[in-house]
């Protein structure tokens, strides 16, 4: 296993780092564009790349549907055939599976399930066939493959899921192939049950990953069950290595995982917000459609620097009724700019040692309760 | 009237030129691209910049529809609103009124319509209207209302029209504001009547204008009759004014009118095409939906320098497989960038009085029968 990852300050909980790849470096804490199927959805590679993102994350059943890890391999890898040239991730593909496909059956050697995109033909993904899909991508960070339960979910069930989670990390990590600059994380799971959260840790660290997760979170719990869950894994995760909390979250999710001692994010939030219309703003959210825009000649958020931000609102506000696609677009890069301006005020705040007061001020101004 | 046109070489009848406004100047023969509602459609200004254009169009129809000329005039202008700095060309509104609303009544004084847009309001534009419209848009080249027929159409119903589209010229040039770096076009029409079109063209240079567009073309005729209009105008034209050949066309089409001694075009075909998966190629056109590009690791056209070209033919197949909005971005892009490439090519060609053998050469390989 050779991906470097150096802390390089702490402030309470928070963390300061970066991580090293084969693709070059992210700073962490850090916020991954999610880039489904070999694109961050309505951005050129270099507009993803202007909003400050140094690492994107591909979802591998997207990309083993459609365009296939065969494909991808043969063209060059991820990279050269997307034309992100920077660190990428891949998740295992293990919660499209559950979350999007028919699911048929799940399994001790792998799970079996069918998907609208190729007509019903019937998969079966193991462990080992997730680790090659992601080898083939030439994914920086390989995800292991893992179930990630609903909650609530019956403290049986998840003492199962937690087992076979440590048994299918086991074997993810044995199909992994090491090279400079690549790695493997794994994923803590344990819903909502303290001690089933520590177990997984403990399983999941005698293996011993690159990086771990902290998975089947953010599924419709409560905030503070989240935070709780979190707080009660990170002090069982070796130091030297990133915490990867998958799939989240808002801003000020993201503000209080980081303040539990989580590095690294990812969430469709910021570019699927960017096509429905929302824009994230440092006072809360705005929605576009709104009528009030129109003739608004201000922009989107003063302090943001982002192209979006050098044209009106009323601008924006008349694209999205026209139904044209740069609004989709311009909103899209706006959001993901706000969001990495966010990643980038949090890690200076944790270098200077400033980072609760920045979280309270941020917050006080998003919530308006300023 | 200020709009300053410089002849700088010819080569048979074709003119290298170039045309000065208040928002810069641009090269011609220009390719304008379309930019309907404030926005070439999937690109962003600074894409469409990349591409070598240098000028856009702006409908008048769809922007009196929204925003409205009031709230463009209010947001300071078309440059401002959409962010687009340099010269831009407003249609009259005229062509869309006729297909794409309900019109309710053609009049001396104006035309009657309804638009599905806003419901069914009842509308009225008279000339004056129109080039009101123009100024609120701070357009820097005003096009004069005109009535554009359908071909084939009776001898009769085109004298009526030559004849109205002369008095509407006349009272669109009298409510045409002069300012420096600013100027009006009239419309030449008379169907493929040669006597008409002649007797057109001398009611327009009677006028005077700043520029003369050959209207009232590629609405269904072949192209040999729209190349016999062109010969027979351009020669009644004066030549030290631009002349505009309106909604044209294909690469073979403008080399043919650009002989003709046509310096401006515009047309939808580029960025439509974009939208459709259709892309322009030197060897002639692609659709990238055909299953044989699925693993063709070569790009669109290996002679174009576009960011779509440093990308595989696959990946943009995969993205129009996938319904990705990057697909239309990455193929409109690469599609103008095609369009300015023949523009540059044709402007060096007559510069260096090659333009004969390079519309020979291009010809031959873009129809494969070289």
């Amino acid at each position: 296993m050779s991906l470097k990852f150096t802390l390089l300050a702490t402030d309470g909980g928070a963390r300061r780092g970066m991580v090293e790849t084969a693709h070059g470096t992210f700073q962490t804490p850090a916020f991954m564009a999610v880039g489904t199927a070999a694109t961050v959805k309505a951005l050129t590679m270099d507009m993803v790349a202007a909003t400050g993102t140094e690492v994107i994350l591909g979802n591998t059943y997207h990309l083993m549907m459609r365009p296939g890890g065969d494909l991808v391999e043969k063209m060059g890898g991820l990279h050269k055939f997307s034309g992100w040239h920077g660190p990428i991730l891949t998740d295992s593909g293990g919660f499209q599976v559950m979350s999007l496909s028919n699911l048929v059956k799940m399994r001790e050697d792998g799970v079996e399930f069918t998907s609208h995109i190729d007509g019903g033909v019937k998969h079966f993904l193991r462990p080992e066939d997730s680790v090659h899909i992601q080898h083939q991508l030439d994914s920086n960070i390989t995800m292991a493959l893992d179930e990630c339960l609903h909650l609530p979910a019956p403290r049986e069930r998840v003492e199962k899921n937690v087992d076979m989670v440590a048994r299918w990390a086991r074997r993810s990590r044995d199909a992994f192939i090491d090279r400079s600059g690549y790695g493997i994380f794994g994923i803590v799971q344990g819903a909502d049950f303290p001690d089933l959260r520590k177990k997984s840790a403990k399983q999941l660290t005698d293996i011993g990953f690159d990086g771990y997760a902290v998975g089947g979170l953010a599924v419709g719990e409560p905030q503070e069950v989240m935070f709780d869950m979190i707080a009660i894994t990170t002090p069982l995760l070796p130091t030297d290595k990133p915490r990867y909390l998958m799939g989240v979250g808002t801003p000020l999710d993201i503000l209080g995982a980081v303040e539990r001692g989580i590095d690294m994010f990812d969430c469709v939030m910021p570019t699927r917000a960017g096509r429905t219309a929302q824009a994230f703003t440092r006072l809360g959210t705005l929605n576009m459609k709104n009528a009030r825009f129109r003739d608004d000649a201000s922009p989107i958020d003063d302090k943001c620097g982002c192209p979006a931000c050098k044209l009106s609102r009323a601008y924006i506000h008349h694209l999205i009724k026209c139904n044209e696609i740069l609004g989709a677009t311009l909103l899209t890069q706006h959001n993901l700019w706000f969001y990495q301006d966010l990643m980038r005020d949090i890690r200076l705040s944790i270098e200077t040692g400033c980072f609760a007061q920045f979280k309270q001020d941020f917050i006080a101004k998003y919530t308006g309760e300023e």
